[in-house]
Formats: C-alpha cells, structure tokens, sequence
C-alpha cells in the first residue's frame, strides 16, 4: 500500500520547503543571508546591474549557473531614453514581486491551490520634490497602491487569509513600509 | 559670432533639464506623477511584471515604444529555479539605479563632468523573519550599505557634495530609508 502526498504544489515543493524550515530550526544560524546587486553606470540615465552571488546557509552560494543583468533608464520627460524600467518602477515590481511570491508559497504550505495571481501597483509622485523644487513633497512615492487579484481552490475567507499572511511575512513589503537603515560610503577614484 | 555653451553633459542635455524645471516652476500641476507596474504569478517563484504607461504633466505618458518585461524569481536555497533576481535583489537595483541617476543628473546641473560611478550593494537578512520563525527577526533587510567609486573632473570634496546631494534628492532612497504607506486591496476570481 503506498500513501500518496502531493509536494508540489504551486510549482512550490512542500517537501523542501518544509525541510528548509526544520534545517533553519535546529541550525538558526544557517538564516543568516546576503543579498547583493553591483552597478555601473553607462551614459546619462542608463545604468545596469548585475547581479549573481550571495551568501546563504554559512557559505557563499554558485549555484547560478550566470549573473543577471537589469537596465534602467528615465522615459523622455524625465530627460531619458528608456534604456529600461526608472527606479521607481523597479521599486514597484521588486513590491509585486515579494507580496506575490510570499503569496504563493504561503498558499502552498496551507494546502491551498491557486490558478491565477494578477496584481497591479500605483505610486503618486508629485517631483517637485525630487527635482529639489519644492520641500513640502518628499522624493519618493506619497502612497502606493497594490491590487490584488487572486482565484483559487479555497473559499474566499482562507484566501484573503493567505494574502493578509503573505502581506505580514513579505521581505520587501516590510521594507518599503518601513524602511531600512542605509550606509552610504564614497571612494573618490 | 556664435556663444557656445555645453548642453549635454554626462549624456543629460542639461538644456531640457533646466527646461523642465522651468516648466514645473511655472505649473506646478504638471509635477504630479504616477508609475505602475502590472504583475503575474506564472509558477512557483517565477512571476512577471510588466511596465509601460505612467501619468504625467497632466496626461497620459505615451511615448515608450513597447513595455517592459521583469522576471522574478528566487534560488534554489530559497525554493526557486532562478527565473530571475529575487524580489530582495531587484530593490538593491532600484536603489542603485535611483543613486547612480540623481548622481549624475546632480553632477551635470553643477557643471561636473563624471567618468565613472559604480557601486556595490549589500543587504543583510536574517530569514528567520520572513520564513515566519522567530519574530526577533524583521523580514526585510537589517542593513544595506552601499559603496560608491565615482571619479571626475572636480576636486573631491565637490564630488563628495554630489552623491551627498544625490542622496538628499534620490527617490528610492528616500522610500527604502523612510518607508511609503501601502495599501492592498485584494479581490477574489
């Protein structure tokens, strides 16, 4: 008789997942990470990322098989020629990106089947405060909104419950809702 | 007799900089902005924004000739198949990209001719907060330090000022530093 337990869920495998959870359990010092992005800039608004190596569970991680690479640019009323998405809007997709994926692996580890995840993201921007015209507005977004919009085998409780979870574990959503301590040091070449 | 004064400096035609300025000093409402991003779960950790239209100077932005694609996703230590950089990773690029732009938008309104910015981000976590296993740990990054190595035609204390000034003036910074108010709305398929 062999007793059949779904792992992969989501595209998520449960097995591993759950077994990274235990690993971090009884070994805390294995969640310790680093992530990293190196940048070069090019001309103008154009400048790239790359983006490859980490430090993960007491080592340096190569299990990347390359680096990635990410352009960006400004569109032409900011003075650009769209090498790439600005750095807002990577802001906004680095956003959907972290609520979406805690979304689906959260759903994964409660049993939970998705069939669809859609999401759209506005940030308000007034730039008179980043083109340092007038200090009553900030640089950044004023608000941003995230749409979700989510289906699923589970009833519609259990799914909002998955996004309200998702929300409260996502690594960026955590950031961009309250910030983060940056060092800033200059090398004059 | 013709006066020639440099207009492109650093690949920014400062002309059309100081024009904008202009512009918004006369109308201010055309300083309202708003940046999207559109977002879909494909599998696992593998999901897709894509970036394309924005709001600004009281229209309709129309002027990107085609959109955007950014890929997610997330190593295999983090349960992924590295569709892309991790959501973690692509807010170290934004804030790179938003440091290295208003550095050199900075440095070419001041007359400051630049040969090189690069810079190095690193951001520490301890995923025992994401991963929902100790609550000690926030799920977002401790610390980022960034290092930049910029070299130019001024002295250095002036290209200090720059990335200084950069850095008051930088849109991602500010948000990653002070967080943005977030709101999330969730409807059920």
């Amino acid at each position: 008789m062999a007793i059949t337990t779904e792992s992969i869920r989501n595209g998520v495998d449960t097995a591993q997942l759950f077994g990274t959870l235990d690993a971090i359990k009884a070994e805390p010092s294995l969640a310790k990470f680093q992530f990293r992005a190196r940048n070069r800039w090019i001309h103008g608004s154009h400048n790239r990322s790359t983006i490859r190596d980490f430090y993960a569970a007491k080592q340096e991680d190569t299990s990347r098989a390359e680096e990635f690479v990410l352009e960006a640019g400004e569109p032409a009323i900011l003075i650009g020629s769209d090498t790439g998405p600005n750095p807002a809007e990577y802001l906004l997709h680095a956003l959907a990106a972290c609520l979406t994926t805690a979304l689906v692996y959260v759903a994964a580890a409660r049993g939970v089947h998705l069939t669809e995840v859609e999401s759209t993201l506005e940030g308000e921007m007034d730039v008179q405060g980043t083109l340092g015209l007038d200090d009553n507005y900030r640089n950044g977004f004023e608000h941003i909104r995230v749409s979700f919009r989510v289906a699923g085998d589970a009833p519609e409780e259990k799914l909002r419950e998955v996004v309200a979870r998702a929300q409260k574990r996502s690594a960026v959503f955590d950031m961009v809702t309250n910030g983060v301590p940056v060092t800033v040091d200059v090398a004059i070449a």
